[in-house]
């Protein structure tokens, strides 16, 4: 059997969908926001379960306000375990128009191409749409995988805030949804014969590698600390050099053990984002220095011998330096391995169509990282443009699009036929 | 012809005065900020000009802000060029209530024995609080004793901006001043006669050696600079170690060099006091950082050697790490000779009262650096505990200020009493 000639993606109707979803959200200046929840996620949702009405899905909208749509197999087939296709639509601040919309109108893809040929399936295909992925606004990501997946306690939830301080548990209530219910929405081991994900990479690897796919092996997890350095605030004209207890050159010391240890390890990065300097005048020396750390690897292994030797500098620099150090833990997650059976699945339809593609870890957190808890879970990457993500000038080009929507159909394909 | 006797310093008045000053700007948590010609500030001079009023001086204020109080002299004295007397009363973000505020009370001091006792003037006493000596809010200090002096040109000072994009030229028409007027202000060699400043040290030095006063016979001068540098803004998880241009580790380098050149040249210190990373996200590899660089020192040549030293390794680690830089002077100056003349008067006083005193560099600069420019110039300075300035904790002994006053009184007392 060989629906492949039958099966081919229709680049028009992909980035019509991916047009539709940009509009939604869009804000003059071209800047665009679908903030988990807001009344412009809501609309993106509507759009979708339209699209799926139209394809013929049935929908369903589950306790955390997840979207599905099925695509449902006959007889016996019916009742097994479904393919389960997707991503999220909510977005960043300033969000971009593929992070999380590809990975659904990709879903739509290859469930469209399944309906309108009338393929035997062996098992039902279900696209969704996972609610509140990104952590922009209640400081936490993948949060509707992590409710069907089971990662998160729903009542620990609820209390998130906002920026404003409105709790997520109120936010449901507003869109109708019972927060004492949300605990229904989780999926047990079994349920899934598997996940697929496709997202832009948000990284510059495929790029620079030239590569039109990115077969993820695994997904690294982020160690996060917030780390204040106290030593004495002093004047830079008459405080000598050796009687100074600058924090803002301890800080200095930190930030490069933090590049030199991520870089020695391989599969592990590590980054200092934010920085506050205080009382911050060009005459005093530095009494107080506030930062970000940053740890992810795919390795857990590495990435705990990086963090090791992070604290072990900062205590050397502290005790070396005069300085006091307080260190918060914001976040400590392990890496994913995602599925060995799916990446080679992934792997074989890249190469069926002759895509150049590259197995690669996803430094970046996405949903499959949380469906991996209850099924065989695997991703694939496309380009970014210059690396760029979590910005309107997100870019993707439309061949590596539809290169990266090929495949993905073809493996959702492959899992719903075979017996 | 003595007036020793009558003109003892009054240490309650001293402390009073020193107290009335450091309630205005003064915020809950202990901290004051009287920022340069903030609502605070203005505040500040309201009470000095009460002040001023109370002691019979003729009040003025200049087209830079620059407050003065003249006590006349009778006679063929009255037009000669008076002994400039005093210091600031604008303080950093977090200031103390000895720096500025000390050099306008002592003048306050000084003037207030000479019009209470009598005393037949040879020529005129000013008391000044010059404005904007702090750098906090435009980035540059001594604006005002600069102006005087022709350190500034008036164009170029209008246009510096605070934190909020304020322009000076702007702050000062919001109390009235027209800055095209400020030119005036411009004073020329010969029009007085001498300048004499009373400041805390601001360092140690004093404390360490035990000396109650620091007569200063040099001012180090600062060379300062804003830095800018650029990579790339990347996401911290797909974005692996080697393929980063991150902005803040290239920061840190240069950091560490600033402390490690001044560190080796005995007379200069370098301090990064500011800096700002962006776009400030915990996930976002830094794309660009502004921070600033103060080297100051007593000697030029070093000072100038380690300028070098620091800009080869910005360029060097410019070009390792492909980052851009660019570098803005904010000051670039000489350090200052004080006058020898004074020097010996102010020696001698503290011999006269037996106040054991140091003579000694400062560090920090002050007023008298630009006014040395157009008159003879000399400094005091009276100890600082643990070296603490800019700072709520900054704490002179009354022993010592009152020590410090007397002698500054004497040296006044001298200057406008001598044909």
């Amino acid at each position: 059997m060989s629906y492949r000639e039958r099966l081919t993606v229709d680049p028009a109707r992909i980035r019509s969908h991916l047009q539709s979803f940009a509009r939604i959200g869009y804000q003059p200046g071209g800047r665009m926001a679908r903030l988990a929840f807001t009344q412009d996620d809501l609309r993106a949702r509507q759009l979708l379960l339209h699209m799926m009405s139209q394809i013929g899905l049935f929908t369903r909208i589950d306790e955390f306000g997840n979207v599905f749509g099925r695509l449902p197999a006959s007889g016996d087939a019916a009742s097994r375990p479904p393919v389960l296709i997707g991503s999220h639509l909510d977005t960043v601040y300033d969000g971009g128009r593929f992070d999380g919309s590809l990975g659904v109108v990709a879903a739509l893809e290859a469930v469209t191409l399944i309906a309108e040929n009338g393929v035997e399936l062996e098992r039902p295909v279900e696209v969704v749409s996972f609610a509140c992925e990104e952590s922009s606004r209640f400081g936490r990501g993948t949060l509707g995988s992590g409710i069907v997946a089971g990662a998160w306690e729903p009542e620990e939830i609820m209390e998130l805030q906002d920026r404003d301080g409105q709790r997520l548990g109120k936010a449901l209530q507003r869109i109708g949804l019972e927060p004492e219910d949300v605990g229904r929405a989780r999926r047990s081991p079994g349920d899934y014969a598997a996940f697929l994900e496709i997202h832009i990479e948000q990284g510059r690897v495929l790029e620079e590698s030239e590569n039109q796919v990115g077969v993820v092996d695994a997904i690294a997890a982020p160690s996060r600390f917030r780390l204040t350095i106290a030593g004495q605030a002093d004047h830079s004209g008459a405080t000598p050099m050796n009687l100074r207890r600058d924090a803002l050159t301890g800080a200095a010391e930190i930030i490069l053990a933090v590049e030199r240890f991520a870089s020695d390890a391989p599969d592990v990065v590590g980054t200092v984002g934010v920085i506050q300097a205080e009382p911050g005048a060009i005459n005093i020396v530095p009494g107080r220095v506030v930062f970000t750390i940053d740890i992810r690897g795919t390795s857990s292994d590495q990435k705990r011998q990086v963090v090791e030797n992070v604290m072990e500098a900062i205590h050397e620099t502290a005790r070396r330096r005069d300085l006091e150090t307080s260190i918060e833990t914001l976040g400590e997650e392990e890496p994913v391995q995602l599925d060995s059976g799916l990446i080679e699945l992934l792997e074989s339809c890249c190469e069926d169509r002759a895509i150049p593609y590259l197995r690669m870890p996803s430094g970046a957190g996405h949903d499959a990282m949380q469906m991996a808890r209850i099924c065989p879970s695997a991703m694939l990457l496309v380009p970014s443009r210059r690396g760029i993500s979590h910005n309107p000038e997100e870019w993707t080009e439309l061949e590596d699009l539809v290169a990266g929507v090929q495949a993905y159909s073809d493996a959702t394909l492959r899992l719903a036929t075979q017996s």
